[in-house]
């Protein structure tokens, strides 16, 4: 990894232990004012941190008491000022009948290097779904 | 907009008119070998040209005879070496009926700057989904 890759890397590292903590301070340090959520669930998009933190503030009660954040397939790919990441993940720690349990989610992040600091300048999370039935499918096919 | 934007820009139109036109060469044109796709539908993951070609080859008899793109909210960053862009859209020109008609979808494309020319290293493309019923939701809020 180069130092910017480096630099990314634990910024998200530092964002998954401020989302397990529920340190709504911490998830946004690294987010620019002009960040664009594209969310798993609606709305289609969110715009700037006081919507993303008021869609947090709603989520974060139904999550499980403790959870972790199970990530696979990283990529990070650093330019000068510019920089994408994205990776699948699932959240754990759900009781087993639960609809959430098992479910996996595709993550993109942006950023963008500005005074000295990279910041997230849009996020897209999603599953795929089924065009036939219109159901989400949330397990990726290789377990 | 900034001269890459500008490149950038001419690069995703030229992606539309070659999907349009059913032109599979042109489609690719822009694309690096190590792109990665995050598809509307499964797999979780696409890697490569060829397996995004076989994805194509296969949904574009679905389309339209003669079908439309319409974007909405585009956003494009581009920096030294790394680019990113993210609008929305839809396929027009389906059958009334027909259940992809009116389907909105989310798009992010990440581009690095290789050899004097920008490829799309990344895409993300999805609709949210209804976390209560598990179905898609694929009308964006305000029409």
């Amino acid at each position: 990894m180069n130092p910017a890759e480096t630099e990314i890397a634990k910024a998200i590292d530092r964002w998954i232990v401020a989302l397990k903590g529920r340190n709504l301070q911490q998830l946004f340090a690294d987010y620019a004012p002009s960040i664009i959520l594209f969310d798993v669930k609606p709305p289609f998009q969110l715009r700037g941190v006081p919507a993303i933190r008021t869609m947090w503030e709603e989520c974060l009660p139904c999550f499980p008491e403790s959870f972790g954040y199970e990530r696979r397939d990283i990529r990070l790919i650093a330019g000068v000022d510019v920089a994408v990441a994205h990776w699948i993940f699932r959240i754990t720690g759900w009781p087993e009948d639960h609809p959430a349990a098992g479910m996996w989610f595709r993550a993109t992040l942006a950023f963008q290097r500005t005074g000295g600091r990279w910041l997230v300048i849009h996020e897209h999370v999603s599953s795929p779904f089924d065009p036939m039935t219109g159901m989400v499918v949330s397990k990726p096919e290789v377990e």
